[in-house]
């Protein structure tokens, strides 16, 4: 249920870099590897009236895994973007809570 | 105001689907029929390397309305999403506060 | 880093609001030009069985900032929208959390 969501990189290099990031964060996190989504949004980015590029902007939605696990799941997907030749990356998570969070009817 | 975000659902379906989803929120949120929106995101997913389907995603986006409620609306959605063929569907819940939310200029 | 996310509003008239808009909020909010994202996000919204327009629907994602500058960057983004040709326009915010928010490896 890690939803990673990635915006302003190339559908390419997101399938490029796709295996290995979830075999990493499998580690990290400690879970099964179906339980990733890897996102690539669709949208127009604008900056003074013209479409632009961003830099890949990354959320992440999850249950919350405490600083530590979050710390290292951000520097494996930042390392991972800049390795595909970006400078730069931004990753922030959002958290989901059990209650609100369900599979079918029933909630975690 | 309840923002239905379906990610992973073929569109012909989400049309299909939209009208008698709407009638039974409707009854049991209490809220205008037009204070819905149900929007269909077009996304990549990727999973080693290739884009893949997922499973229906679906988040709410709304102002808290209990767990009763919630439970009833999670769990309208998930069988309408399972009628039109899928065998599984996740649904989750994002709370808005008023003090944050403006029509217009002006905050509920 | 405040990422302005517009839903329901055609590419043209973002591009026409953006200069304007981000010079407006660069003084509300008193940060650097470039620290602003404006989206604009490609779904479609679905009603009764039909693909359908919304009004213009914006999330704010950036770090609390309080009431007041909220309620100004409110009205500046409903003032913009109003003036492109629309009556109407939704805003709300998500606060985002230093310590889960990541340039590269380190969070704020």
């Amino acid at each position: 249920m890690p939803q990673i969501i990635i915006k302003g990189m190339e559908l390419d290099k997101v399938k490029a870099i796709s295996t290995s990031l979830v075999d990493e964060l499998q580690q990290i996190i400690g879970c099964p590897r179906d339980y990733f989504t890897i996102e690539a949004v669709v949208s127009s980015f604008i900056m003074d009236g013209q479409q632009t590029e961003i830099s890949p902007l990354v959320e992440i939605k999850w249950f919350d895994r405490g600083q530590d696990i979050q710390d290292r799941t951000a520097a494996a997907i930042s390392r991972h973007i800049r390795s595909s030749g970006y400078s730069h990356a931004e990753t922030f998570f959002t958290v989901l809570e059990n209650s609100k969070y369900y599979e079918n009817e029933t909630h975690y």
